[in-house]
């Protein structure tokens, strides 16, 4: 059978596409720091260049920012297309790592063996899984087994300024029937998993003035409206004693689980305690009455991430501000349209304003909810094909965060989109001594492999 | 009469006394800037030679700070101690300064002459009426009317790390029949008035810590607890909804005004819309049912001076923090003590704490309020004497304001406190361009003449 042959091939070539990824690791490909852009278009060159290598018609195609790599390779059966990002997040500080993070190797660990290195996780040694994987497939079998679009951002580390004016003029170029996404990780570290929602978000900046002007607290304090005060009470009122967000008509049209869902999410046995337990917590803070999986994956948050106003700095001064702060961020579920939440916020703030205070509001980011189509038949092949691979039976799982790139498949080009990652939550991303599991890139190669035989030989 | 003798002297040498007063004012006596030390011991030094001329036995006394002066004159009657501070404000920002702070002038304006310079008003100008009023009075009759002690501080202006200090070491030669101090104004710039309640304060920080690191809101929004939203909470739970603070126990103790204050102040008639709309206000926004002055003068308050936790920089970053801190201060009236209340506060947070969250406090100053006997009959005497020589009658007020001084004498002498000024509202204090109206200077130096004649004849 043509799949053992790939799988086996994979084994034996792992140490070759160890040091293929070794060497992708070196190209120090910092997006966000335009001291590095020469690298970034050198980590273009390095893949075209590979999947050329492959048989693949691919070239480095310019951008406002950093390049994109597109690759396309005909065939029968369906048209995936396949996304990864070559650029990796800063260093800094450096001198919280072991080695340089531009010279990476492969280290023993009590863990097993790990490749450590910038951008070992994310997400070069992730998006090679997918290259090898097509590598091993070809070397035995002469082709690949469909017709696939390689797709590489050089900006997903800095915003991704570039990325929806490309698929939008690319759209014709880019359309395929399903996205395959190598972003995500294992679910708590170990059960392979399909991320099928992502929570979408709405960000939002108010200051609320009362006086013209700082005020001495003894001369007017008592008489005059302190603005702080006025902040306080509305962020306290944004949750109810059962966790709840009050906001009016925040929930409306939001779906319940489906009892599906439901017992699949009760099935992952999440270890809640373990989670919260690792950054000093012991108890879950969202609605009462859901799970903690749902207040994560699948529930709206109201969340402050930054407040201020007033005397800030060591000492004490009495002062009675003129301004108070706050930057205050929704993660949105399914059913839920960000510009109505923003303009339903905006109104609860106003309708709790006391006399002599004002509000204006900066106005950032808005992204809705994206749900993935599991009735796709392509989603429980995928998820066959990963539980056969790991000891575990595949998830479908959820994601608390926003990864844009699934959204904008969706929105711009029509496609359903897999998210399947084999990242762990110890990879140390963004983070000094980032690595990827050995077992990660070797049983995360050996997935994709499986995962093209089932969606390709159908 | 001999008080008409003085008081037409004083008129007589207003141009002279004017002189020396923009002699002191040329001395850039700061105090808060160490570079500026040898300035302060000039103008202490000055003001010795000045009370030497008096035939007052002055001098000047170190301090492991700026030094004091002390001078002390015998007579008959009672033995009046005056207080007053020698050292100024900084003059930052320098370019807001029409002309040099330590070139004193005297300039017309629409509302007549006044002697522009830092430290016109606060406080050399002031502390000069009294020391020319004894000088007129010295020319006329010879000798001063009764026993003085001079009493003047270099430190008022940088927190008065020296005065308590001081005060005890030197208890037995400070120690007088009632204090005079020359550092507060007039009552909306018009009617004379005599300071007779001071509030206190009680400040305070405090860190609600929610999990041990700042996490990803993404990831964790949803379940972890937030410290933001605990703080806010907390801080919005301390007014109920008619302004009052809801501390158990925080008004006990604190006597209601006696009819016959109530009606002093309501005589005053106080033109708190003028106040608020001054700094944009209209409505005020203390405890529901007071008067307007009661809540800057009698009422206790509670006040967020300062909050912050999670990200304050420019654009957005979407953390959900591990800390979130406030600093509060409470101005404090009769009846409160300032350790009960800080004790209350902290069992009225400890209460509120949510599960995983833990609070720490970092205690600031804590100062009872002081108010003042004024049965004792100089209060009624001085407060016709300033009546005989202002348009409006004089009047018993309160200040918003913390004045230790006048509690240190209570606290560490004994002695009762009269706090008589002449400032007006529009004088700059601690702001670029400083003034201290020709008015403020004549009239006040006028009025501690009639001050002395009715306090020493009795």
């Amino acid at each position: 059978m043509s799949l053992d042959a790939v799988l086996a091939r994979i084994d034996d070539q792992l140490p070759a596409a160890t040091d293929r990824l070794l060497e992708l690791l070196r190209i120090p490909s910092i997006s966000t720091d335009p001291a590095y852009a020469d690298q970034c278009s050198d980590a273009a060159d390095w893949l075209v260049a590979d999947l050329n290598s492959l048989g693949i018609k691919a070239e480095k195609r310019e951008t406002p920012g950093h390049p994109m790599v597109v690759g396309h390779v005909d065939g029968d059966g369906p048209h995936l297309l396949f996304y990864g990002h070559y650029d990796v997040q800063p260093v800094d500080p450096l001198n919280l790592w072991e080695n340089d993070p531009f010279d990476p190797r492969v280290e023993d660990t009590p863990n097993g063996p790990v490749i450590r290195g910038r951008g070992s996780s994310d997400d070069k040694g992730q998006l090679m899984t997918f290259v090898e994987a097509c590598r091993a497939w070809r070397e035995i079998n002469g082709t690949l087994p469909c017709k696939i679009t390689f797709f590489f951002e050089g900006e997903e580390e800095s915003g991704s300024p570039s990325l929806v004016p490309f698929m939008q003029q690319n759209a014709d170029e880019l359309r395929a029937d399903i996205a395959l996404i190598c972003d995500t990780g294992l679910f708590q570290s170990k059960t392979p998993a399909i991320v099928t929602m992502l929570r979408g978000m709405v960000t939002e900046e108010l200051t609320i003035t009362g006086p013209r002007v700082d005020l001495h607290s003894g001369f007017f304090g008592g008489l005059a409206m302190n603005p702080i005060r006025a902040l306080s009470g509305i962020l306290a009122d944004l949750h109810d004693e059962t966790g709840k967000v009050t906001i009016p008509g925040f929930y409306d049209n939001i779906p319940d689980l489906t009892d599906q869902v439901r017992d699949q999410w009760e099935g992952l046995d999440f270890d809640w305690q373990g989670f919260l337990g690792s950054v000093g917590l012991s108890e879950p803070a969202g609605e009462k009455g859901r799970m903690p999986l749902e207040m994560i994956w699948s529930r709206p948050t109201a969340e402050v991430n930054g407040i201020w106003g007033g005397y800030t700095g060591d000492g004490f001064k009495t002062v009675l501000p003129a301004q108070a702060h706050a930057k205050i961020s929704f993660r949105l579920v399914q059913g839920q349209d960000p510009l109505a939440i923003r303009k339903a916020f905006q109104t609860f703030v106003r309708d709790r304003l006391p006399t002599d205070c004002t509000v204006e509001f900066k106005e950032y980011g808005a992204s809705a909810a994206s749900v993935m189509e599991t009735a796709d038949p392509a989603f429980e092949a995928a998820r066959q094909a990963l539980s056969d691979e790991w000891p575990d039976e595949a998830a479908y799982v959820g994601c608390g965060g926003s990864i844009p790139i699934a959204g904008h498949f969706q929105s711009i080009l029509g496609m359903n989109a897999m998210l399947i990652g084999f990242g762990k939550d110890d990879d140390a991303i963004h983070s000094p001594n980032e690595k990827y599991d050995m077992e990660s890139f070797h049983k995360g190669t050996r997935s994709w492999a499986r995962i093209l035989d089932a969606l390709c030989k159908g």
